[in-house]
């Protein structure tokens, strides 16, 4: 218990990466909207004026800000701490959309946000101190010890039957099969990405690492897991909704991310009973709230659908819904902008 | 951390409560039904033929046992503890009402469980541990610090002002006038309970407590908390719908009664910021699952109505949707039996 000076450095970094993740959809949003509103063509009828609109790329550099500082958020903080607050940035985005776009949150998305926060807070107090790691080969050690690699191939072997035999019968009628391929890959990448991230922050601090080809290999497997994961991350994104496929694929690829870390750096060793059994109720906790949050989206736009149908709405308000039909549609369709990056950006934590 | 034998009796026997409760009111449920298809008269409209159904009268014991082993639970337990575990009861008692009564649980109203099982783990977790008393004398003093002392007068006034200004205004209008005056009295319903608990607790361990005034002051004050508690309790039953008075009310009066424990018994004292703060997030997950489970509850009732009114039901169904009607509407109107008493039970907690 307590925060160590590392794991606060990790902490901070991570909610700062939700921050910057959370208003980035708030601020490219805002930029298509304007680029919509100036130009008269949708981006998802093949208009790229959104290019052209400064405001999208200040969403598009804070996006990138966030992923830096979640890339080294995990050079300092256990994936167990980091992985979970992820789900912050969801909150960021929800409060920001109510309080710029005036987006109206449902009473039970509130409460939702509300369970995730209360999440959060327990999962930080009980997070296991990053143990002191001093060269790349201490992080090779870790890797090739005989559970993590029996972890690595089980994934292996996993990812393979899913590719070969589920996606060309199911792929495109069950959304599991994409998104646990993503979330498998996904634990892979958090790991690569740590131990990438450990061997960089010590090159930095005058310890050069980069002489090991130990580093070389992890930043290898870095390419290859993303690559992996943003390709079938765009095929489930394309083929079904996001307000499905999100929540699934943040429980499936935040638990096994919890697990390979557990396996790998022996998260919980010299942790109490009453300490783990605390972390994961936390994260049930922030499960819970994810799956409320989408689930109440899902509601709202249902019910104003609906709502909307017979009432003949002013300009303003038919040029709001019209860009919030395109987010959706456009989302759907061809998994480019918007809302798709709101759950690509999962990828990396 | 870590429960010590005393709490661990207070923990078995607020669990025991819980369940006990939980399946009173099923049983209790299943009694009102049998007597209703026998009589063919329902107890809303003036029959009493529950009281010659044995099942009801099992489903009363069970509920007066519930109770005893939650008064017993206070002796052992900090209030802190015992008190947000009340919430289980509605859990078991959702859980059998899908096993046994075969009613439908909505997904989030799953999810509502969930969180009030991994919250209530949490509390667990980090109770403080149950002070040794030795004497009523000693729990006197606890009651007689100026801090409590200034919380009794607080409540007394918040009371006086509620019963004599805000009632005749806006009692029937404004749910949170008579749940307020509840939750006010509750808190020190439990404060009493908790002190006449442990008195009786040493009388029985050969310790006489009887010979100590103060024994039968502290039941005396359980004695008016209990009826001014009861009485505005019905009188909010009688004037809305319990779907809205229990969470409210078991969101005001959980939090006082920590707030007064917090006061009297100082459970906080030497516990660190970290546990602290974790106990109170965990409180706060299980109000969040309450929440949820009763919204949920309203959704169904609403859905069900809407969906079952096109078709035409069998003879068995109609008969069922008549209990279920009769549950609500004699729940709203007078008060007794049925689910009343599920919000009811939670005064003594």
């Amino acid at each position: 218990m307590g925060l160590s000076e590392e794991n606060l450095i990790g902490l901070i970094l991570a909610l700062v990466s939700s921050g910057f993740i959370g208003a980035s959809f708030i601020i490219k949003k805002q930029g298509l909207k304007r680029a919509a509103a100036v130009s008269g063509v949708r981006a998802g009828v093949g208009g790229y004026y959104y290019l052209l609109e400064p405001l999208w790329w200040v969403g598009m550099i804070t996006m990138i800000v966030g992923e830096v500082a979640n890339f080294v958020a995990y050079a300092f903080a256990p994936a167990v701490l980091v992985t979970p607050l992820g789900a912050l940035s969801v909150i960021v985005s929800a409060t920001l959309a109510q309080l710029i776009l005036k987006e109206k949150l449902h009473q039970l998305g509130i409460l939702g946000c509300v369970m995730c926060i209360a999440g959060s807070i327990i999962i930080v107090i009980h997070a296991p101190k990053e143990q002191p790691i001093n060269s790349v080969l201490e992080i090779w050690d870790m890797a090739t010890q005989p559970a993590f690699l029996a972890y690595v191939a089980s994934i292996t072997v996993l990812v393979f039957i899913l590719v070969f035999h589920f996606v060309p019968r199911c792929g495109h009628t069950n959304v599991l099969v994409y998104t646990a391929i993503c979330s498998l890959m996904g634990s892979l990448t958090v790991m690569s990405v740590k131990a990438l991230g450990t061997s960089l922050k010590l090159t930095f601090q005058g310890e050069n690492q980069l002489i090991y080809p130990e580093t070389w290999f992890f930043m290898l497997v870095v390419a290859i897991c993303v690559i992996m994961q943003m390709n079938y991350l765009n095929k489930a994104l394309d083929t079904f909704n996001t307000a499905v496929v999100s929540p699934i694929y943040y429980v499936m690829f935040t638990t096994l991310t919890i697990l390979a870390s557990v396996i790998m750096f022996k998260d919980w060793d010299g942790q109490s009973g009453g300490t783990v059994v605390s972390e994961i109720c936390g994260f049930i906790v922030v499960l819970s709230g994810m799956i409320l949050l989408h689930a109440t989206k899902e509601f709202e736009r249902c019910t104003s659908f609906r709502g909307s149908a017979p009432s003949s709405p002013s300009l303003s308000a038919r040029l709001y819904n019209g860009n919030e039909d395109f987010f959706i549609k456009h989302d759907e369709e061809s998994g480019s902008p918007s809302e798709s990056m709101c759950s690509r950006r999962q990828e990396l934590h």
